[in-house]
């Protein structure tokens, strides 16, 4: 391995961290918190770790395989450990922890939190978490567009033969410009969406919050309600619409903001995700008018909002499901599978596997008709090749391992049935709350310290894609 | 479709089930119950059915695939149907959804009930009941040994390669050789089961009956408590030895009774099994002695006898795990998917499929380190083929989507979630008991009416390995 470059980048990555750090001391000092000095002491240390690394290890050698792995894996977790410092030091999360655990949680996007009382922090703490969300998802967009393909992990490998030049070894030039339009349209997006919750009425503060949280597909919110604090149509509706964005490929949006709208369209993921979206939310706008809401559109309002969360795993809540029959309860749970599109920020297993897998199950069902025909499972007309949806199921299957494993290590730990599973579903799939003892109107400061590390492991696990976790427990990835 | 032939094979079917329907008669007489009449009708509507389906349709032309399909699963409705008669007809069970889920949980060998009070029904029907389970494990064995493989379904089809001779079109003398084999495997190991039983001093009726249940994982008891009545650590653990048996494929006793004993370690499959089954009686044995048994014995009989229970599922109980701490439930949950080995009487995914799965999953992850390296999963040292993989994958998908709808319908109609999960993986892995409201100690009465016909439809799905069913659905077989 080349431990010399992987530790050089992760030095760049503590550097960029540090000075974004600083930017929540504009809020500390407007509103007069007692988070100034806390803020201003975690990032001198951030940064001071990134240039030691930095004069330390220098940049020699190429970046394989192996190294590119290690880079991303260990990059999340030196993200959420130095991210960690503001709440450690500030005293407002003293535990070690449970500060570990909010800080994996906003920069993997899970939005799983362990406050009690959030109104309780001060601004600068509140800004930090939700820009680990913002930041969280910056990451995840280049990960999965553009350098998961590349070695072979995450759903979009399927597009691996569109994007031609670099090989792994030689990553720079192409990732670069690839980075650079994804992050533009990000920017963009996140920038609409506070202007236009700023023009409901809601402060710069919890606007910009508001957005790292749904445009990272993260959910950590200012208000201990979430955004039922706001009983506001008006919000739901622009937080809707904008969860829905970031659960959508990004590289669609990159088309359309081309010129090329049609892109959306063509996009066979694309139609799926949305259909998926309005199926379950007429399903349970049904199940829920039936009952629990007394009108049909209290339902479809709370419904809609709540499947957008779960599906996209934002994790915003309008209204404590916990409360809602068992049904509606059991869709979310199998929502929290479902993850948005590929290339999006939200995490879980994603719309394309599921839609290659239900595509591979007729196929399949069809060759017991016709055993001697061979039938290709076809994404946007082209064929998928055999090996990819081989990799596919595989990631399904590790998935669902890591999620039976980690249940019931959680069921051991003391949850009852229904909360360790969804507590597992909920940070495996980055969404954020669960059921049961950890619901919307719950958190997870109860969860013994074991169970916290497990589910720190799934929230890490499942936003690098199983594999590029995975892969460093092999006796292959030492040798 | 050759509508004559697959009624014809109807017909025989239902002559073969009348005569059988006979057998009862011989306990009726002798407790001296009220069920002697009801038998004799049901026995004479069946063969009178059978009869003139045999007359009726005159087996003409080629048996071809898709007649296959509907041929095996027209039978066990069939089967199902004309198997609850004595029920209805005796009056113990009135209604016509109750019966035909009993009738159907006995040939799929599932052992789910809707009887509160199992020692009121007469003997003669006791015994019909617990020979529904016998009779549909012998048609199991047969379908999953020579009947599935050729067309293409099933875990089995990995030996496809090694049984040569008939063509899917042209079935006959092989397999009826094979099946011959394998009934005299089933017989002679139900008759020393039924032997050691007596040796303990059970009578004749409990023996039988029981020995039914076990051999073919059914599960059905004459005893509302099931094993817990006879309070036998004997008795205990010769039901844990048949149970594993009966879990086994049956080709490897063949082998064996043939002088290869060593067939049974050389089976990479039967060490996997034997090797589960160990691991979780170990997990479930901690857990339970750790906070709900007095003593480490009492919580190795008991967590021993319901590992082997539900992993091979049977669904036998020697106590009520619904009291059991919510880990050793969650446990019973994951082995309710395992299933015995392939070419065994056990349902659900069966382990060959798992075993095919971790090796892929590990074969995936070697492939992140060299991308370009071919890393074949083997099984017994031979390459398994990718569409063979693929196969296995996508059955695995269906019945996870199968158990995901089916369990949204339950909670649906009002089931708690709990109960709702456990009563879809209990009726679809032909287990039997469930959790919750559905649990060991409960039964399937208090279910919904559609919730009935769901679970019944479960049963057949999970019993025929999902596609034979699915396949029914699909618009290219009605083509």
């Amino acid at each position: 391995m080349n431990f010399r470059a992987v530790f050089a980048i992760q030095g760049l990555l503590l550097i960029f961290l540090g000075f974004f750090m600083l930017l929540p001391l504009g809020f500390s000092l407007y509103y007069g918190d007692d988070d100034l000095i806390p803020l201003l002491i975690s990032a001198g240390i951030t940064l001071a770790a990134g240039f030691l690394l930095r004069i330390r290890f220098r940049f020699q050698g190429e970046l394989r395989l192996k190294d590119s792995f290690a880079t991303v894996s260990l990059g999340w977790v030196f993200a959420a450990l130095f991210g960690a410092l503001p709440f450690i030091i500030s005293g407002y999360i003293p535990s070690f922890t449970n500060a570990f655990f909010e800080s994996m949680s906003g920069f993997t996007t899970t939005g799983a939190t362990i406050l009690a009382d959030i109104e309780a922090l001060p601004h600068g703490l509140l800004f930090w978490r939700s820009l680990t969300h913002w930041l969280g998802g910056m990451g995840i967009i280049v990960l999965s567009l553009a350098i998961l393909p590349l070695i072979g992990v995450g759903g979009m490998q399927l597009y691996k033969a569109e994007i031609p030049g670099p090989t792994p070894d030689k990553l720079t030039p192409r990732i670069q410009q690839t980075a650079k339009s994804l992050w533009g349209v990000y920017v963009l997006l996140s920038v609409i969406e506070a202007v236009l919750l700023m023009g409901g009425g809601m402060n710069l503060f919890d606007s910009l919050c508001h957005t790292f949280g749904t445009m990272a597909t993260g959910g950590f919110s200012t208000k201990t309600a979430s955004i039922a604090h706001f009983r506001s149509v008006y919000f739901d509706s622009v937080i809707i619409v904008f969860m829905v964005l970031a659960g959508t490929n990004f590289s669609l949006h990159f088309h359309s903001l081309k010129g090329r709208i049609s892109a959306y369209w063509k996009s066979e993921e694309f139609r799926f995700y949305l259909g998926t979206v309005f199926f379950f939310t007429i399903l349970m706008t049904c199940a829920n008018a039936l009952t629990f809401f007394p009108n049909a559109f209290e339902s479809f309002r709370h419904s809609a909002f709540q499947v957008v969360s779960i599906a996209t795993t934002t994790g915003f809540t309008t209204y404590d499901f916990g409360q809602w029959p068992a049904v509606a309860q059991l869709i979310l749970l199998v929502l929290m599978f479902f993850g948005g599109s590929a290339g999006s920020t939200g995490g879980s297993i994603k719309i394309l596997r599921i839609m290659i897998l239900v595509k591979q199950g007729r196929a399949e069902l069809k060759k017991l008709i016709h055993p001697r025909a061979v039938i290709p499972v076809r994404v946007d007309g082209r064929p998928v090749q055999p090996s990819v949806v081989i990799n596919i199921l595989g990631f399904i299957f590790l998935y669902l391992v890591i999620f039976v494993t980690a249940s019931l290590i959680m069921s051991l730990l003391g949850l009852d049935m229904v909360s360790a599973f969804a507590s597992v579903a909920a940070t495996l799939g980055n969404v954020g709350p669960g059921l049961g003892s950890v619901g919307p109107a719950a958190h997870y400061l109860h969860v013994p310290l074991i169970g916290k590390w497990v589910l720190a492991f799934c929230m890490l696990a499942g936003r690098l894609e199983i594999y590029t976790i995975l892969v460093l427990f092999t006796r292959e990835f030492w040798k």
